[in-house]
């Protein structure tokens, strides 16, 4: 994608109608309900209908993507887990057997998966997208995780993601990601694009101890410093200390917003997308919904300079867009409540009398 | 019931299976996912199993009981609609119309009202369950809220109930209520009951303003005052400022327990009831989810004396057992996450290293 592509897109986003947010509120308002009883509820039911540009609003098709990819910066030791399960986990995706098909299949979302960047070569399959940019990327300790034309053509693959969701008449989106290591180079982004102390969003991940956790802070730090002169902006930052996933859901949120398709974001690496994808172009923000609070170290802090709150607070952190797909079902709760409620007049039921 | 029959059904709750408990979380620890990535979800799957004592648990079929009733308190102004609002919801919950409806269909609950205090007579109807004991209560701020056989009746509501339920293969039960004015008693039962002060317990209900809310408070302290008498257990107590669906919540706890049965409890009034039910016998606890946290005042300080992690925190305050509906969405995603997630050895995928 060239820049110039980008720009094209960005300037496609429009703010959410907020004639059609205002209308919302007040069909709500007649419901057989105390006005605001239904609380968190009733303001995303208001978005939804602000953000798809109607008050007539149809949740229908759900589709997660899930985007696969390596990452060098496991050289140095940051993480429990070998680089081989990034790809076994791809193959336990594809067989049905992930937390994230689980879920998936428990809200009624499709969960599609992504190779954007994994360092292997599956053999075609109908249930696999093929979008590699990269074999994973190099380590961010050393120098840029890729090239900023690559960094391009992974915010390409989650823009183009979200235009065939359009297509494909999808009604909500949500992001998903599976890379061994990837809390790292998002971690490194918060820090570096906040910005904030490492120490404040290096977490455990999958489960590290003390010990390992000192040491992905150090790398962490040391990878900001050799990339010092490429963090002067967004994707130059999402270039040199990102991922190649973190890159597509990045786009994916940037698609989303472009088409007018509401984004789920999931956990703490998905977050790290859809923070760069808001400061490529802030209209993104107003597109997204949070999904939960992950119980990785740092996400409450980004979750805060979002101003986002998050829909379910689990104490989840396991990605793959597991608690996207959880969050897709209370959103469509919501929706469905403003579609089918009765109102106190076709109800016949008496409001609150003046006090 | 006699209290014969009570103390009978109270015998026969079990502690949930410790040993099905540990080997739940050991399966689950073969999961692919780093262990306690799924944080609160894996709990709850675990704590299902305990109660239903087996760890291949079954989560089909689930049940929301609505109780209806009436509160002669509210002839003292303490909300700010009328008491024929509660017969007309029940019209409109058996029309389909309202919260509870929606959210029930959405998670694949059934959702049953039970008139057990309304003031009206309702025609005949196949989905409505007539089970009044009397017609609503008697004005607490005056004297009790009905005799101890009233609520002794109105509880063996709940548990003939979650009977039936057992009787009718339901997996999962979920508390709800549908009672003008009923945040008065169920604030006078934790006022009396935990005890605390009034003002802690005391909320704005369907949303009155601070004039109302002062009210209210006056007439809490009056109701505790006039009936101090009756409340040195909880039976006495219940009878006393509570109310008939309050009651009957209590009974499908209690119920529920006897059955292993789960029970998700909605919000500030089913945690009432709730409360009753566990200080009538404290081993109905262990059968309990709290379903979410309520906007309504007090509400937080009854769950952490109750030691609740609830599982939804939207800033609800509506009641009918909507909480409860989206809650068991949750439940049910984490009992398939136990059931229907691969093993790292079937799937084939590497698990985590010694650090």
């Amino acid at each position: 994608m060239s820049e110039g592509g980008l720009r094209e897109i960005l300037e496609r986003i429009a703010a959410p109608d907020r004639e059609v947010e205002r209308r919302a509120r007040r069909h709500i308002d007649t419901l057989t309900k105390p006005v605001g009883s239904l609380g968190f509820l009733e303001e995303m039911a208001v978005l939804y209908c602000g953000m798809t540009g109607t008050d007539k609003p149809v949740l229908g098709r759900k589709r997660i993507y899930t985007f696969a990819a390596d990452h060098g910066v496991v050289d140095e030791g940051v993480t429990g887990y070998s680089r081989e399960v990034t790809r076994q986990m791809v193959f336990n995706m594809l067989a049905g057997g992930a937390g994230i098909n689980v879920l998936s299949r428990h809200v009624g979302a499709e969960a599609l998966i992504v190779d954007i960047g994994v360092n292997y070569d599956f053999p075609e399959s109908p249930d696999l997208i093929g979008r590699k940019v990269r074999h994973g990327t190099a380590n961010i300790a050393l120098g840029p995780a890729m090239s900023e034309s690559e960094a391009m053509r992974a915010l390409e693959v989650g823009i183009e993601l979200a235009r065939q969701a359009r297509e494909d008449r999808v009604t909500l989106l949500g992001t998903g990601e599976m890379g061994i290591g990837n809390t790292t180079p998002s971690a490194a982004l918060f820090a570096a694009l906040l910005p904030c102390d490492v120490e404040e969003v290096a977490g455990r991940g999958t489960g590290i101890g003390d010990t390992m956790l000192r040491h992905k802070i150090d790398v962490i730090k040391r990878a900001i410093q050799v990339n010092k002169s490429r963090l002067t902006d967004p994707v130059g930052a999402l270039a040199a200390l990102g991922g190649l996933e973190i890159a597509g859901i990045a786009g994916l949120c940037i698609g989303g917003a472009a088409n007018r398709i509401p984004v789920v974001v999931d956990g703490f690496i998905s977050t790290a997308g859809a923070f760069v994808a808001c400061r490529i172009c802030e209209k993104v923000r107003e597109y997204l919904f949070f999904s939960h609070r992950s119980q990785e170290q740092g996400h409450a802090t980004a979750l805060e300079e979002m101003k986002a709150r998050p829909i379910l607070d689990l104490s989840m952190r396991l990605g793959e867009g597991t608690g996207a797909a959880l969050a897709m079902g209370i959103l469509e709760g919501a929706v469905k409540i403003y579609n089918h409620m009765a109102t106190f007049e076709t109800a016949g039921v008496s409001g609150k009398s003046a006090e």
